[in-house]
């Protein structure tokens, strides 16, 4: 790990206008923004292995607003609050609508930071964040918010920044920094799950970052599996400015061929996940039902999408980094038939869990540099105030 | 807003009684008391706009025990706490009875205070609350607890001190001290909403208070639609002794006319909430739902009584002061009719955030005030400590 | 109470091995370690009497993972994490299994502490933590985690350790030290409840510890409610090796006739509860309610086992301790029939509810010793740097 003096000069070589921003979608952010988050996220990593405190708050809260109850979720985003001196306050029902102002409003009074996971209909959790940050922008400008909250996208319809920031960190970390990634491959694949509809923001967040760092991102899945074509403009266009690919293809096999990181995952079809966005708005669950029935069958097609012992013995060397957001449906374990060979999640455990440790630092960085004027200023004064975290 | 300094002066000069005691009633308060919890609002807030942290606990526990989990009352409280350095543990089933003596005491080890939202039941609240008191007093004294926890009351069944003493503030603010409201008028007027069993408290709490400031106080509602009795009683010997009027009548129109403040807004009636709680004593569901269907039909005969465009109008100068305590029910956007036209509505919507947002300061001056044998060096003393709430 | 310097010492010369340990069973502790656990508890309860801060976290997570949601046990844990300056984050339902190990390293990344309780199972609970002690070791030592979580026993199938080590301190303080106990005599006897199913962990906790202090430890329960066999050699070891003497019999009489202290209170049988895991295992929920109707069954046929006056006049003096862990169920007042007669509580209130105010001071006790190396000087450095727990 780069020692803590070089991070905090990179973070102040960085041109960034991230203080008292959101954090909605990283194709927002400029290049060196995101990499003023990762050195920010080693930084206070780097203090907290020294048991130096970074809290910069005394009080305040860190508001939540789940529409899933998903524990991972809430125990990275207690935990980034926490590193900080945040107090999580949580909210699970999200009202879309006329109310979302004065709900945003009412629960935001001491809120320094507000979290959203809004990732289940197409169309809509952006939409929302956007909704919340425009209303508590408002409520700041009346005056009635003392301060200005700034929002996290902890996953939505489009992105999943925090995610796949993470994800990044840890490459950068497995590869020994940003610049050894040149002309590495990366290959994001679909992976067949027993279970139905899960999200696109993990494959659309890896597409729409990875490719700013000069890799060839390869894109497979079976026909039919189409991400949204937004995201993939991103992708293309990133790649272009960045001097790396992006390719898409129908084949896990091509993908892997010569990878050096490997990310196979399942996820639902963006069409499908449009169609139940509608069905659900127009109340109508029998509709649901059937599509979900589909949708099952659909898979079932593509069991044969399973990263297993062979199909990793093709990647580089045969030792492509393997990744995962976790959890993993795991053949023989969690489930009869899934994403990947047991043996092969066996051998790549640890660098999972690196992997996901990552991000309640991820999420820290992305708080710290929404309320720092000058982070890197802050980091080292944390360094000089030199307050322990545990008591000795 | 008022500078600190004049502010910790105006405390100083006040002879209150509130350390270690709670806050149940705003009529069992002196008008000193209220007046220094209105000072400690504001300077609590001042120092919080210039970055200066109010923690005065370094640990410590806010219990809240709801028996409706409510967004806005969960999130005032949290905000309160949070303000001033505790940490919120809840419980949401309350035990009445022979066991709330062992619950107070088995919840308050690490208690500073406890917050209590029960309005439910007419006669049960604010009775159960002093059942609590009395309990964690007792536990306090033979040395159970190290501390005395004492109690806000978040709403009851005869009051709502902190929304009262919050609406009051932003009526101060609003009319540029408490000197300027001697001869006010000010209409608490029931209003039309579809929906049954709104708590009675908000206008006893209202028209208990704000006979105080020498206000002339007009309570209106539909025949049938009484308060209760004793809050009346108060009512009238506030005005008695402050110059005030408290009027009753059974017009919106008259309650209107050359009104300053208006806060129109549902409730039950007091003789039905009455035969509610009996009802549900008796586990009669069958009375119960028979009970809110007759409610609702009698709701539907008074639907002339909405805050519209024209009533406004008859305000003094027609731009009288629109309060509630939100949500509040708007004709054409929440309901198909309510209590407010959305126009005027839409035209107070950015008082009626900032009326909410006196409310976290209005209980954390509460908790304040509770626990500060000096308030006014306590508020001096922070200033001087000049910690800074977020890291600069 | 001891003085605050005489702990402090007491503790500097006790030779322990806690720092970096669980705790999870009372028999895997020295009597140093057991020594150490009653004297931090008191010298913490001491600094924070004379309003001196315990804080050993400026940030930090206790993770509590609660099969049930019992109210008394999330207070306990949340009082003692907040008087270290921990914030408690929890997780109700527990995955046993192959997920053990992510769910552990996922929910860990700030977690300094983990407070399981997990009683409703033979044969699972202590296991299941066991399993996740090995899983936050593994994160640890893989760097994965910063720290090493430690845990903390809150009840499982065996032991109930911070229940046993609350109620021995409630008994040191009322014997006015622990060199008073030698001789004393205990009973612990099993008591008659309308309802089925109450943990063997409290009976099994108690004769596990109260045998290591010289004193006679009575265990009576009526033919077929024998405690798990293990537990019982336990204690029959530690009397051997304290001069002490553990009893067993099938009378309640027998067992309060001069005792000193009496811990009436029902539970299940061993072999029954290890029916039910079966059954459970096997879905098999006919055969639970067939169980279920068999125990109250069994249960009635030993409503004479209550603790009556008259019994409590066979005690040493007539005035034996009664304890309880509460809550208890008391005849003609929680219902009907019950373990203990109405004004024998009655008398005992105090007691029992100091005797439950220990519970947060051992949970802290046992976390502080697990976190700070050098636990006197800890303390004395507390003291030395004298921050308020409340501003004054």
């Amino acid at each position: 790990m780069a020692n803590f003096e070089a991070l905090v000069n990179r973070i102040a070589s960085l041109d960034t206008n991230m203080y008292l921003n959101d954090f909605l979608l990283t194709w927002e952010k400029s290049d060196a923004e995101i990499a003023a988050t990762f050195a920010v996220a080693d930084a206070l990593r780097n203090l907290r292995e020294r048991n130096i405190s970074t809290r910069i708050f005394d009080s305040g809260l860190g508001i939540s607003l789940f529409r899933d109850n998903s524990t991972r979720t809430r125990f990275s985003f207690a935990s980034a609050c926490n590193l900080l001196g945040l107090t999580v306050q949580g909210k699970s029902q999200i009202a879309h609508g006329e109310t979302v102002r004065e709900t945003a409003n009412m629960i935001s009074f001491m809120a320094d930071i507000i979290g959203i996971r809004d990732d289940m209909y197409i169309g809509k959790g952006n939409t929302y964040m956007r909704e919340v940050s425009r209303a508590v922008l408002d409520g700041y400008k009346d005056g009635n918010l003392e301060q200005r909250p700034t929002l996290v996208n902890l996953q939505c319809d489009i992105d999943h920044p925090t995610q796949s920031m993470a994800d990044m960190l840890h490459i950068i970390h497995t590869f020994g920094g940003v610049e050894n990634l040149k002309g590495k491959k990366l290959a994001m694949t679909w992976a067949y799950s027993p279970s139905y509809g899960k999200p696109l923001s993990v494959p659309q967040g890896i597409i729409g970052l990875m490719t700013r760092f000069g890799m060839e991102v390869h894109l497979a899945h079976p026909e039919g599996y189409e991400v949204m074509p937004e995201v993939e403009e991103v992708a293309k266009q990133n790649a272009a400015k960045t001097g790396g690919k992006f390719v898409k293809s129908n084949s896990m096999a091509d993908a892997f061929a010569g990878a050096d990181i490997v990310y196979p995952k399942s996820w639902a079809p963006f069409a499908a996940m449009e169609k139940r966005t509608n069905l659900y708005g127009n109340g109508d669950f029998d509709g649901i039902k059937a599509l979900e029935k589909d949708l099952l069958a659909q898979n079932a097609n593509h069991k044969d999408w399973e990263c297993t012992e062979d199909l990793m013995k093709k990647t580089n060397g045969g030792k492509a980094l393997y990744m995962h957001c976790l959890p993993a449906d795991i053949s023989g374990v969690s489930c009869k038939e899934g994403e990947v060979e047991a043996s092969v999640f066996d051998r790549y455990r640890v660098p999972l869990y690196k992997e996901a440790g990552f991000k309640p630092y991820i999420i820290a960085a992305m708080i710290f540099l929404s309320k720092m004027k000058d982070p890197a200023k802050a980091l080292k004064d944390l360094e000089t105030r030199d307050r322990q975290r545990i008591f000795q």
